[in-house]
């Protein structure tokens, strides 16, 4: 609409989630417009994030060093550890701020459809370690949908050939939500696995 | 929360207009995860974007040639000019798909306690070309705040000082609108502004 190259900006923002041709035309002209530092700021971090940033030998999260943050630190419970689908997933628990153990993450979840198998989401890496670790406990966080919940099933049989405790996150009413605003499958799995007080 | 270098992106992300910390973290790894080349694209559109795109030498809108291609066309009428603050506002009367005519972009509006008088507007550069081309109608369009509705009337005096036909864009209730939702000001403006059907 403007120029080939303000263009060819617009169309390159598409590939940010969420950004539509309207954001993406004003982020591009925001930044031409008013901030072309901050512009060239982002354009330099996300070439050396490209670049520099693999997964964790250990864990399988994004980083740049050879061994995440969590899994190099000496004071996190490395008896415990937390299987999730993607680095989105550890971020999530970590920013709930209660887990203090470790992470395993899949890169995905099996889908058979997809060619994606046990191989794929590097379980024998995770059996290894139950195995080479003193893994007390193995917390399956992969998200409640048909295949999450295949994984997870997968998995802890497994592991419990491995005579590791295996346990599953809760799944139910989200703390403040309402009654009134929740899915029947939510509702009925929160109300089968009810708990006494 | 992930390494130095994911941190890094995600902080140089907050500069797109209406990105926060959620949005930005999530866009940082969407890119990292699934998507790099599509990363890295962005980042060499945007060096090449912010290194060579300027302002067209007629009409100050954003392009990387000496002029837009809307200065540079043969189709366009050069006997209608469009004022508008910025480049955006070029964008969107382009999309409105019925003017044929040409821009100037003031780069903002008359607010002296910021500093922007006629010169940083580029008024003079205006007035020249007033005298210079066979301009027959100015059509002021700065947004309907205080400061756009006191540079349209002075830009309007300056020109009909040149024997310019100066007109403003209408301001009423937008096509679609429900009268019900249209604040009071609005409203009172269409009312005083009614035309004879």
């Amino acid at each position: 609409m403007l120029s080939p190259l303000i263009d060819q900006l617009i169309a390159a923002l598409r590939v940010l989630p969420g950004v539509g041709p309207k954001s993406a035309q004003r982020m591009a002209l925001h930044l031409l417009e008013r901030n072309r530092a901050g512009g060239e700021h982002l354009a330099k971090s996300l070439l050396s994030a490209c670049a520099q940033v693999k997964r964790c030998d250990l864990c399988r999260t994004l980083t740049e060093q050879p061994r995440c943050y969590i899994c190099a630190s000496e004071k996190r419970d490395g008896t415990l550890l937390c299987v999730v689908e993607n680095p989105m997933d550890v971020v999530a628990v970590e920013q709930s701020g209660t887990f203090r153990g470790k992470y395993f993450v899949l890169l995905g979840r099996l889908s058979p459809m997809d060619g994606i198998g046990p191989g794929e989401l590097g379980l024998d890496l995770l059996m290894e370690r139950l195995r080479a670790e003193p893994i007390g406990e193995l917390i399956v966080a992969t998200n409640p949908t048909m295949e999450g919940e295949a994984t997870a099933f997968y998995i802890a049989e497994r592991a419990k050939q491995l005579n590791v405790t295996v346990s599953r996150i809760a799944h139910g009413v989200p703390i403040g939500g309402e009654l009134e605003f929740i899915d029947g499958g939510t509702l009925a799995h929160a109300l089968a696995c009810r708990r006494e007080i």
